[in-house]
Formats: structure tokens, sequence, C-alpha cells
């Protein structure tokens, strides 16, 4: 698959950044918010093992799949890199709980986090190196990912599979030891096969997308390695990635910078299992718990960026994944509970009447001059008296990010219902540790049942 | 990953359609309309079975794949069943020699029969089953093409990738027994992961799309099978495949009339290894070289639909690739070697002075008023003459098909230099007598070297 046609492209330069910020130690402020990233989509991954979107795809690959080089996490059984991986990423996003790139929407973690452990064992990378590996192949989603949006995601595209096959590629491609003109053929053949489009949102189909991302991911790089090659201008070709899949592609926002400015430093953690645009009025009705019952309120109004009832306007979500996409579930299970965790996914207390009722109060305003990180909930009390409660920046905005203790907890919270407390902290130990270890097996050891930690 | 959002789909009453066209025997026109397409991508994977794309998979097969589970066409190696199938999909098309629907420029046989091949072993369908399998396999395709064309292809998506998943998806679930239910979430799931841009036209990648599609389409059955889905709406979706890869989306052109109107049976089948826009200046060369020496001819100029330079505008190519995207190259091979076939594109051939000098003499001239199955060639001899040849109908088009005859020699002629001549006929008479054989064997058998064909 060698190209002809053009001499050179853009993405032989992205990949030549890439490489040659692998070949350098990662910034130290970086490579804490790798660890973060990390962390957080194997505990998702850990807390969805028994999701059945993740049964039906261990049941696939133990039909369809080759030699068991990898774990499945959070689970005994093992599969082939392919289906390790599709596995990996498909539940380190199905709660919807993953890492968020505000300004593109893309949650890089799912992906290359599934890449590392689809290919620790066969390539065994020293923690630092796969901890970059995993970094730069965040960074790799990020880049492209500003440089088609927004009109990318606003065509349609789940922008976190798009883009997640180039950053899966480039994590694969570091780890298999790959020199820059591999590294940029892989690269290359990822940006042939993008998938995902936002009718899933609201599906499992839409955890699929990471998932396959990182499968193809894979895939790029091992032909990649067999010289295999798609054109030099995948990217910048009037018929090609940027052209199929956006009207909008600005190289510089790709490839200036790379290592000075890095997206991945942008790069936040959700609080609430839920479509990130409903965490401001989520915060709102938090706090306005702290001062009203929830029984006193006859009529709620969430004024909100007018994206809030456009992703998110389901008014009464049936299941656990109709309300990740219900901002109205999500303002209600505030206020009846107090608190919104995946408990409040559960569909039993999604369909409890506590909170439908709840629901039916609650109305959504969207309001222009409302930014996305900012909510206003106006409440009309029982008692004829309004309360109003405002939020500027939502927890876990870049404004506000989540501290490590927040994120860290969460984490644990995620690992223990599977292996208990200890293991909680084990995990989060073992990512901190990272890059002085000699090996990723000490995380992969906390991500996977005790007894099947040795293989 | 189950739709909870959308009760019920196009994607769901297209597959009752075509799950209900299973039941029932293949139209005898269309089931001979099917065999010839078989033989040609068959004959196609055979000739280019040590292509070094093909030599890519194959090593990355050993790297990645699973166990030997189907053939390698052409080879003595075997793959399991995904890079079988990305090996057959690949090399059916890489000579840019298969079948095509001219109305949507599909080239539907390759990924389909790459489906049968990969799993024929495992599921062991009658010959007639395998055929009605491949022929509805090939109509999904075509019926989804026609639903979202022109504006999709113009849009820089190469179709046969993107519309070959649909299709490679029910062909797998198909053989592998589904009811309407799961053929339906095949098909959705398949829907989720296109692919395919324009970009790769001249290079190896353009075959990989339709190869993926098939590796593609077998996941989604496979995920099927174990329950998983992807959205009702996942074609109609305001965020789903038909807006996100098109601005048109023509239900009825997908739905209307499936087992009356066969867009399978407007299949095509090119006479000359390179795009088939050109193929109508190709004519009228061979007919000009009847009537005047090539070296008479001081300046050629070939006015043709507006396409041809578009696609296929490279003046002066340097391989075979190119050359396949050349269509100056292709008049003068004809009018230099009195033929157009697979040496006409080997790379000496491509760069040797003869072609290179006539090429030099060769404009296209693009002119809004010829058809695109037209062309008219205007020949100034050195003796200040004028010649001029026109062309009404290519060859291969639909209103003059290939004949059996015609089509058979092509195939004969793929086959002979690898197996030699029995085989060639041997390949022809397995295909032509499938509907009455208890399985794929002797198409197999025929499709591989003899001390592999029984394993």
């Amino acid at each position: 698959m060698r190209s002809t046609l053009e001499p050179d492209g853009f993405a032989g330069s992205f990949a030549a950044g890439l490489g040659g910020l692998a070949r350098a130690p990662l910034p130290a402020p970086l490579a804490h918010e790798a660890k973060r990233a990390l962390a957080n989509v194997l505990g998702l991954a850990i807390g969805a093992a028994h999701h059945p979107g993740v049964d039906a795809i261990v049941a696939t690959a133990r039909a369809l799949g080759g030699p068991p080089a990898a774990p499945i996490l959070g689970r005994g059984e093992r599969a082939d890199a392919h289906f390790a991986a599709l596995a990996a990423g498909f539940a380190a996003h199905v709660d919807d709980f993953d890492d968020t790139h505000l300004a593109t929407v893309i949650h890089p973690g799912a992906a290359c986090m599934a890449v590392l452990v689809a290919l620790a064992e066969e390539t065994m990378p020293s923690g630092a190196f796969a901890l970059t590996a995993f970094a730069l192949g965040c960074e790799a989603q990020l880049r492209v990912g500003v440089a088609i949006s927004p009109e990318h995601y606003d065509r349609g595209w789940h922008i976190t599979g798009t883009c997640g096959v180039a950053g899966a590629a480039v994590t694969a491609a570091l780890l298999l030891g790959f020199d820059d003109a591999a590294l940029a053929r892989a690269v290359r053949l990822a940006l042939t096969m993008p998938l995902g489009h936002r009718d899933a949102f609201g599906t499992m189909a839409k955890a699929f997308h990471p998932g396959k991302a990182a499968a193809n991911g894979i895939l790029a790089a091992r032909l990649a390695a067999q010289g295999a090659d798609a054109p030099a201008g995948v990217i910048e070709h009037p018929r090609g990635f940027a052209a199929a899949l956006s009207t909008r592609f600005d190289p510089a926002q790709m490839l200036d910078a790379l290592g000075e400015r890095w997206e991945l430093a942008a790069n936040t953690y959700k609080p609430y299992p839920c479509g990130i645009v409903a965490h401001p009025s989520i915060d709102a009705a938090l706090a306005l718990r702290e001062r009203v019952q929830p029984d006193a309120i006859a009529e709620l109004r969430a004024h909100c960026h007018p994206l809030v009832p456009e992703l998110m306007g389901n008014p009464d979500p049936q299941d656990g994944l109709e309300a990740r996409f219900s901002a109205i579930h999500g303002i209600a299970a505030a206020l009846c509970d107090g608190r919104v965790g995946l408990p409040q996914y559960e569909p039993e207390r999604v369909r409890r009447a506590d909170v439908r009722a709840f629901r039916a109060k609650t109305t959504l305003v969207p309001t222009a001059d409302i930014a996305r990180e900012a909510a206003r909930l106006e409440a009309r009390l029982h008692d004829g008296t309004n309360v109003e409660e405002q939020v500027a920046h939502a927890r876990g905005s870049t404004a506000r990010p989540l501290t490590d203790a927040e994120l860290f907890a969460k984490v644990r919270l995620l690992v223990e219902p599977a292996f208990g407390e200890r293991a909680g902290h084990r995990l989060v130990d073992a990512v901190l540790a990272i890059d002085e270890a000699e090996s990723l097996d000490a995380v992969i050891a906390s991500a996977v049942p005790e007894a099947s930690a040795h293989v």
C-alpha cells in the first residue's frame, strides 16, 4: 500500500515530530497528566468488565480470535491483541465516565490504554516508555482532532472513534519500536480506517468506537511493519481524511509546537458518569440541594448552553444508557440522592418513582449566552418563593480540574466493587509508580483478578 | 450495543427484505450474473496472490492472527477468517480489474467473495446457498450505495469500501445461518465501520478498502451473533451513516422492489485493468490501430467525459499503479501494443520509451457533452491528414456487456500464469456448476495450489 503519487505529506511530518518526542523523557507535568488519564481509564475498564458488550466481545474472540496474547481487564479470560484491545477500549468508554479533551470532545485515554494492554506482554516496554507511548498516542488523537474541529463533530462523526485510530496506531507503533518511517506508515494506514457516527450516542455502539479504534490502530501498525503504506497525502488530499470527514483542516493545529503546546495538558476528568455538557447543571443541582429540600421544589428550570438539550435532551430515560444522555436525569438524581455516581445510572434507579417525578418537574432552557461550562438553575418552590443557583465553571473543567485526591478516589471506587478496597489502592499506586517500573507488569496485575495475574 | 432510542429503522426493514430473498432460490439470470462476478474476482485474487500487499497481509496474519481457518487464494498458506478475508478482498481489487456497478462505481464482488472464502470451511454452505449469500451481499452493497449516490462518492469516499462493509456483513450473516433479527444487527454494526477515501486511488491502499470491508463485515456478524447491536436508525439518524457520509439519502432506492429490481443485474466487467472511465478511449484507440500505424501519428486528442482527466489525468505514470489511473497510458498502450491487459501495466512496460513517447503526443480533452461510456479520438498524422475514431458504448458497459466467452477467457488468462491452462478451465467450470454442488469445495480447490487443496 505504498504511495507513489505524493512525495511527502503532513502525516509524515506529524510522525517525525511524534517520533522525536518519543526519544526524550516526557515533561514531568505531562507525565503526571498521562498517569491521571491512565488510572482513570483502567479503573473504568475494570468497573465495566462484565458489561454485556464486553461479554459479546469475549465470546466473539473465542469464536474468531487468535492465541490469547493479552488479558481482558477485570476478568480472568485472555484474548488475542485485536480483541483484547476491542474489549478494553469498549469497557473504558461504555460508562461515559472517561477523560475528555473539552476543545474537541475527544476521550483520548480509552483507545491508547487498550493498545498498551493488548501489546504489553509482547513488547515488554519499560513503565516510563509505556507511559510515553500512551501520552503520545493521546496527543496524536488530540492534534488530529483540533485540526478538523469543530466541523468534523458537527458533521455527525464521533471524534473519539475517528481520531482514536490514529492515536492508537501511534501508541502501537512506539511500543513495537518503529523508526519514524514505519511510524508514519502506521499513522497513514490508521487514517484510512476511522470510524464512529454520533447516532450511536445513547447506545452501546458508542463504546465500540474507541475499542475498534484501538484494534484498527494495532492492525495499521502491524501492516506498517510489513512495509504496507497509505498515500503520503492521506490527511490533506482533496479526497482524503480531512475532506471526507470535515470541511476544515488546519495543519498548523496538528503540527505546530509539538512538544511545547500539549493538548493532553488540557485533558479533563468527569466527576459524573454522563455526558459532560450536563455537568454544570448537575453541579448546580448538588449545590441547590444543600439549601433546599427536593420535596419543596414545584418546578425547576435549568438554563444551559444550547448543546445540552441537543446532545442530552431526553426528558424521561428508561435505562442507564439513555439516562447518560439525559441532562434532566442527572439534575433529578443530584437533587433526589445528593450524589451522581454509577449507582444513579442503574436501570432500577433510573426508573424509580421519585426520580421520574422530579424529572417531570424539570425543563432545560437553552440559552445562547451561557458558556458550556456554566449553568443556572431556577427553582420555584411550592411556597411560591424562587431560589437560584449558579455555576460558572463545572467541576472537572479546565478552570476547575478534579484534584488528584478526587480523581484517585473515583478510580478506587470503580475498582473496589470488583476487587476490594486494597486493589483500588494498588492500581492507583502502580500507575503513579509506572515511570520507575521496569515493565507494565504491576499495572496489569492490578487490573485483573489476582488468580490470573501471573500467566 | 443494543439500541434503545429508536423502535425500528430502515436497516431492520432492509435486513428483513434481504432475509426473505435468501429463503428463495435466486432468479436464474441473477444466479448467472453472480457466477460471472464470482469467477471474475476469484481469477483476479489468484492472479494477484503474490502482490507485495498480500505478502504484507499474510505476514501480519502470522504475527497477529488466529488459527488458520481459511485459505489464502492462489497461495499455499492459510490464515484466520479475518486475515483470509483481508487478503482475498485486497487481491481481488488491487489490479483494478474487478466488476463495477456503473451507477455507483461500486466494485461489489471482492468483499463478498472474500467473506465466502473466509467462512466456507466453517459454515459449509451448499453451493447454491453460497451463491445466494454472495449475490445478496453484492445487492446489499449496491442498494446502500444507490441510496447515497452520487454525493457520497463526490464527497471523497471510496464507495467500494464504505458500502462493502454492509454487503460483507450480509454475506457473512447468511452463511452463519442468522435469522432476520441477527441479520439486522449485523447490518447495523457493519454500518458503524465503513472505510475508504479516494485519496488512496493510485496506491495500494485502495485495495485495502474491500479487504478491510470484508474483515469488518465478518466482525459485525460475529458480534451480532452474540447479541451486540448498533442503533436502529444507524443509516437515517441525523448523525448516522448517511448524514456523516453523504448529503443525500433516498431510502426508496435502498428498500423498494427488493427481489424485483436487481442492481446486481447491472454489474459490469472490465476488459482492461485500469480505471473504467478510460475504457471508451481505449476501445477507440484499439479501433484506430486497425486503421493507422501508431508511428504515423503526430498528435492525438482524446475527447472524453470530464471525469476522465479528473480521475485518470496522470499524463506520465511511472509504475503500474499510477498507470492504472492514467487514461493516456491506456490509450498509448493500446496503440503501441494492440492490446491492453495486465502486461501493459507491468512497471517496465509503463516506463519503456515507445509508450512514453506516445503518451507525450496524447492529450485529454474534457468535453461536457460526451457520455461517460463514449469517447472520440482525433489523430493528426505526420502526413497532415486527420483520422477520427468514435465509440458510443465501451466494451463492458451495460449497453455492450462482456459476453460469457470474453469474460471467462479473461478469468482463464488470470489463472493460467499461476496454475496452468487446465486450472483456468477448472475454476470457471467449478463456478458455473456451483449451484449444483453440495459445497464450495470444488471452487476453493480450484483457487489454491493443488498441494494445499486438501487440508
